[in-house]
């Protein structure tokens, strides 16, 4: 691995601690416009495809059929924070395919979001599956194989019919062989592919252009895109990144986050994709490399030139919420 | 910067994650016996040596005048968890200054520790500056300044009497000098200096061996490693890696986690000192580090060894908790 620095954090005067990756920004041809770092080494994009694994749920009627709205297709491309509207949205999703939270195959976590976490203890509950940050892409599934006349048990094992689509969508879109080789288990207990970035960036630039797609997944991804942007909250949560940055940037961004440092985001207006992985797994870094990439792509006013800037460089906090340092993108992606 | 990748990440078949970081394991003389990567680089080292901000607790006379405990001076020393008995330690070491919470200038931070964090909250109450993982220092700080008819407000000042007999005191054991330059805000409030990782191995070594220092920190250091190994709960908490080791090899280690990071370890047996620092502040990676340090160096009986494998090597797991990778030290640490 040889990934130039991307991130310092600085304490006082000096830099604390450094973050390396990988970027690739990608035309729907396969031509780069950006390529920094070991770009052609296989990854696992976790939850930064969960846009592109939800193509056959809209593709193949199931979303018209069971009568998703746009906030349960924005739910099902999320990693959220388990706040009410989502697991609400979730159960609404289940319940639409006649099914309910004991379909879902996720495992249970505590919401990411701190208020929602707490409301719960308080109350004296503990988490479902549908406070899974995947509960919505999982609920998308079990819909799928109920609309498909499919039974959803085993849903996430790699040869159930769901995951066969699933996969195969994968690498129509991002022209990647995906095979058992590049396989491992997700959090959520689905398989991951292994894929370079330089592929991802390709399939996030033909998802947000809707070029060199079957017509299906054409028409899928226009309308996953406009879900999305029309609901921001539902595909992560209060205070989140993509959140944040969808709200500021409306349809000119979609972008999505992954565990272990990756990002993934589509740029309609220039017809790009992007890839990104932090080496060492930080969405610290993962978070400033993305907002550095977009800025130094899209044509920004100034109000979104502030929001961007603030994410590529934005403070360290002591806990008496004093700045005492600093994240900010370096080398290649400096201001 | 030009460390090595010491800890990978897997996932399935592949590597998913890769972090670099420097080691320095050193003598009480101050001869290496392992360097790896950028040693020489000054490094934050944050609550890594909260020992040694100890030192003058114990060695101006202060603690014995305010009769603290053994379990009172291993609080002084740690990151705790914000568990009950931590709590219930900072408050009685603030009593015996004549002192309460008030007096604490550190911040409030939820526990971490995820079953005392629930249960304030289903009790409807929030976190108070008890609970901060640095409450413990912070008491000690307050003991030291009324036990020295100093008065404790703004004790977390660089120029306040309490911070600059502790600077001096890292000057002393470490042999660094540590100036403004070189001088950051810690995550408590409290300044934190920048020093080689060389320079805080050797500090350890002479913590560990009580050698070359003056017969007042000899005698505090020797009560301080005693204090701690028998109480290894109070440096930490629940399940935490330094709990779990000193637990488990009893005072053959004195280990101390810091914030990005950074581990200090003596190995008195030995005549050791061990600093290090992942590169980018993963604290999975600084631990698995650690253990592997440990294991090479120490002569370990097999229980040992399994509890060192066990973190040297620790799988990844999903919310189904399914073994689906696995953190291993590689390259100049592996087995």
């Amino acid at each position: 691995m040889n990934n130039p620095v991307l991130v310092e954090v600085t304490r006082g005067p000096l830099v604390e601690s450094r973050h390396r990756g990988a970027i690739a920004v990608v035309d729907a041809e396969g031509a780069a416009a950006l390529t920094v770092g070991e770009v052609d080494e296989p990854i696992f994009p976790r939850s930064a495809v969960k846009a592109l694994q939800a193509l056959p749920l809209v593709a193949s009627g199931a979303a018209d059929e069971l009568g998703l709205g746009d906030a349960e297709l924005a739910l099902a491309c999320s990693s959220h924070s388990g706040e009410p509207a989502h697991t609400e949205a979730a159960a609404s999703m289940l319940a639409k395919a006649g099914r309910d939270e004991a379909t879902l195959e996720c495992g249970c976590h505590w919401p990411f979001e701190v208020k929602a976490a707490r409301a719960l203890a308080e109350r004296g509950e503990r988490p479902s599956q549908l406070h899974n940050n995947c509960s919505g892409k999982h609920a998308g599934f079990v819909c799928l194989a109920c609309a498909s006349k499919v039974d959803p048990a085993g849903y996430v094992a790699p040869d159930h019919p769901v995951q066969e689509t699933v996969r195969a969508a994968l690498e129509e879109v991002t022209g990647a062989t995906l095979t058992e080789d590049r396989r491992g288990v997700d959090g959520c207990s689905i398989p991951t592919y292994a894929m370079p970035l330089t592929c991802l960036a390709y399939g996030f630039a033909r998802f947000g252009a809707g070029a060199h797609l079957s017509a299906d997944y054409a028409r899928a991804a226009t309308r996953i895109r406009k879900a999305v942007a029309a609901n921001p909250f539902m595909v992560a949560g209060t205070g989140r990144f993509d959140t944040r940055l969808m709200e500021g940037l409306g349809p000119r961004v979609f972008l999505k986050t992954g565990a272990e440092g990756v990002y993934c985001a589509a740029l309609p207006e220039l017809g790009l994709g992007v890839a990104l992985k932090c080496e060492d797994g930080a969405t610290r870094a993962a978070e400033a490399m993305m907002a550095a990439v977009i800025r130094r792509f899209l044509d920004l006013d100034e109000r979104e030139r502030t929001l961007l800037d603030g994410f590529a460089a934005s403070p360290v906090k002591n806990w008496n919420k004093h700045d005492v340092g600093e994240i900010r993108t370096v080398g290649p992606l400096s201001a």
